[in-house]
């Protein structure tokens, strides 16, 4: 075998690459029974799983709702009867956003009159039904019957407040900040319908939920700039059935606050192509007439509370490692794939590690955050409390990608910690794991200080962006097998840190 | 950096390993650039995720069914449509498998009348319904509602001769070759219940598949040895619902053909569960009769076609790289993962090829093998048919473990092949091949010979016994973002062959 200087230099520069890296170590075969040991256990006891089932049925997690209050002393409830070292909650205070009663948006065609001359009063009202435009007679209205009469699906955006009562007006659609930007002086008094669509060509989902979330974050303040009077938005998913994904908004305190909404992608789709039907004049209809009515609003504070169980470290005590998920969610599904994949998954670390008596070097402490999805307050806290006298974060694992099978772990470290856990790889060979490499972690455990490794789980994200922040987030939604490989790989991890170190 | 000889000799045992390879080659920015567009228009496009969709709605693809036939002549017309180089049909004989109309399997538990002494006879019937065991009148048949009286649910496997009429007997339950050895004298007369669970504590599920199924191929003929009527399997499956999985039987010449059915998985546990209950005189029941009828039945022989596609090498035409899945599906379904996946993609590759104007270097040819689930005529006979004069299999691909996610290619060639192939991993980068080793590739294609390189695709295999050969495996159950993905990689794979070589 013959390996030029340039050959080992290519074979460094891959070794420690974000491909396919691998660092040679010793492997320590107590550690690969361990490691088949713990699989093994997640598969066979499916212990999240059935834990995940109990959790989904209080439904969806959001803070203010009794239905999260419910699931937390469930919670609470369940790992105290496991026997851990320590069981204990933090509490915090954030926004108590209400989703409310009403959210519809719906159309109406007017048609003028051209036989009876003279006049320019609409003769009456056409409502789009399923058979097309349908004429009703003056004065009812278009949505008698409760039901949106074009079937557009909506969700009000988490923190967005309501119309106060039917706010009607045009819609005019926008493709993207640019176009908005350049068409300033249409937006006034008018509905703004931002029609991003989710760039469907790329790998890994998440790179084409960054620009498409940024209108969902960002679309109220910028419109209600030029005078915008609410917004809608393309639901930010990457399938096409008509479900409204939710999320939160972001208002600027010095411009007015609008209201805000998510299309399903297929209403969306149906919305944009029916102003373009009649912008060319192809509906037989003389005006269109948009109402969005939604009653959300933010009702003050409420509290919300950090649920930490651990397992103390049999030589370094102080040393803690956190794995955690965030026990929130939205209140449209319930929480399964986000976060309560990533709750059950830091609990059966500890689940296993007692199972199988396996005792950790260092202190392992589960943590389900409060409050990612509208505040982060549970992160921000658990942050900025202390955790006690001489204690440190050694490391942390954050699970907040869905219960999807494993693909790798992104970390957030030096260059020479992750080539020594790249090492580890052998260890992960039958969870799915095939790559440990530099990357972000979560939106929590980044709020510790500290750490030497902030580690971000990685499962496969091609169906994640079909039930995040939807009605489809739900425990039927979740497949036993890959939550529990997931919930192995974590665990390894978790184990290597403690017990080898960085 | 510091790379003793054991550090260097190590690394060479890796990259030629199984885990993590990686061969190092120069990359070719063209090729990357190419691999780039064909998983974005994989995405994008979804051009073998809207043929599914179509092949689906035929219904399952059975040898000797109307619904073959339709897609078949479906498939050809679509593919003749598209303008490759040249479109053809092999046609085959294969054996008439039909399910029949009539699939049950049901208990009727007997009470003897203990208050009329000197009687012997029973007093009357007990059926074990939703509430436990209801008392029946004389006569009256367990099951006059048409539905299994207990809910057991289950398919005749594949190939199983039928019942003719109702039969009767014990059961015996068994867990393994084994016991059903040691336990030979007990068997005769008797329906033999292998009860034999699906691992699941195992990675790759492929590993838990082969165990389990030998029940499915050889029980029948094993436990006729000892004189059994019939038996029963546990579906193998990896989840827990009660939906029957089919599949082939094996029966051997010299020994008595039995019918053999296929329990669900949660029918399968109910039945252990009442005959260990009776065992045990907790039923309250004198005796358990066991009713099976199956008019399941071979008619004769049937035709069934491989159909081709093929886009000609630029530079060497005689040098064929096959891609290939089976057209053919289990009747219980719609053939969605197994392996409509498998064939959609075969196609998709000469669709990508076409629209992103890639010339391959060597001809590519698209299978479509017939009656690989009970015959695997398709595969032998494409195997054992001249290929043209002077024409060579240079290297063949299949797909038939679904329609998931890409992990990595199993190959079947020789060492110096696979690190060759190796290095072309930087290619797969946004198709999810984390991947490429030493494996075995697929049924039909290893029928070929003389090539240099067979290859299987394996996509993530963790959801795959929730669907196969079940009434699951429809087309809902497939993703379409994992499905294109698949195709990409495939594509991929191909042009690396075509112009790259071994």
């Amino acid at each position: 075998v013959k390996l030029s200087f340039i050959t080992l230099l290519f074979c460094i520069l891959f070794l420690t690459g974000t491909i396919k890296s691998q660092q040679l170590t010793e492997i320590d075969t107590n550690y690969l029974n361990y490691s088949n040991k713990i699989t093994k256990t997640a598969l066979a006891d499916t212990f999240g799983y059935s834990l995940l089932r109990k959790l989904c049925s209080f439904g969806g997690r959001l803070a203010g709702s009794d239905h999260l209050v419910k699931a937390e002393d469930f919670m609470i409830n369940e790992i105290c009867k496991m026997g851990f070292d320590s069981v204990f909650t933090q509490t915090f205070s954030t926004v108590n956003w209400k989703r409310g009663e009403i959210g519809k948006f719906e159309v109406r065609g007017t048609k003028f009159d051209t036989e009876q001359q003279g006049s320019s009063k609409s003769e009456g009202g056409w409502t789009l039904g399923v058979d097309g435009w349908e004429k009703i007679s003056e004065g009812t209205p278009a949505t008698g019957n409760g039901q949106p009469a074009t079937g557009f699906s909506i969700a009000a955006i988490g923190g967005s407040i309501g119309t106060n009562g039917v706010l009607k007006g045009e819609v005019i659609e926008i493709s993207n900040l640019s176009e908005l930007d350049s068409r300033k002086d249409e937006i006034k008094g008018k509905i703004v319908f931002f029609n991003f669509p989710f760039e469907q060509g790329v790998y890994n989902s998440f790179e084409s939920y960054g620009p498409a979330v940024n209108y969902r974050v960002n679309g109220a303040w910028r419109a209600a700039q030029y005078g915008a009077k609410a917004i809608l938005i393309r639901s930010v998913a990457s399938n096409f059935d008509d479900v409204p994904h939710t999320g939160t908004l972001r208002y600027v305190d010095t411009i007015p606050k609008i209201p805000a909404a998510a299309l399903g992608v297929q209403s969306a789709v149906n919305l944009s192509k029916l102003l373009e039907m009649q912008a060319n004049s192809k509906l037989g209809i003389d005006k269109l007439e948009f109402q969005l009515e939604l009653d959300c609003r933010t009702e003050g504070f409420t509290n919300v509370r950090n649920i930490i169980a651990e397992i103390k470290g049999s030589e370094k005590k102080n040393e803690i490692i956190v794995i955690g998920g965030h026990f929130d969610s939205w209140d449209v599904g319930e929480g399964a794939h986000d976060d309560g994949a990533g709750c059950v998954q830091s609990i059966e670390v500890l689940y296993l590690m007692k199972k199988l008596g396996i005792k950790p070097k260092r202190t392992v402490r589960a943590v389900l955050f409060a409050n990612e999805e509208n505040g982060l307050a549970g992160g921000r806290g658990y942050g900025s409390t202390s955790i006690g006298e001489g204690n440190i974060h050694y490391a942390a694992i954050e699970s907040d990608r869905g219960g999807f099978v494993p693909r790798g772990f992104d970390v957030d470290s030096t260059p020479e910690i992750i080539v020594r856990m790249q090492g580890w790889l052998p260890y992960f060979e039958k969870t799915g794991i095939d790559w440990i490499k530099k990357g972000g972690s979560g939106a929590d455990i980044s709020q510790i200080k500290d750490v030497k490794g902030l580690i971000g789980f990685v499962p496969d994200s091609q169906r994640y962006f079909i039930i995040h922040h939807s009605a489809n987030d739900v425990f039927n939604s979740v497949d036993m097998r890959e939550l529990e490989l997931g919930s192995a790989a974590i665990t390894i991890m978790t184990l290597m840190i403690s017990d080898f170190g960085f």
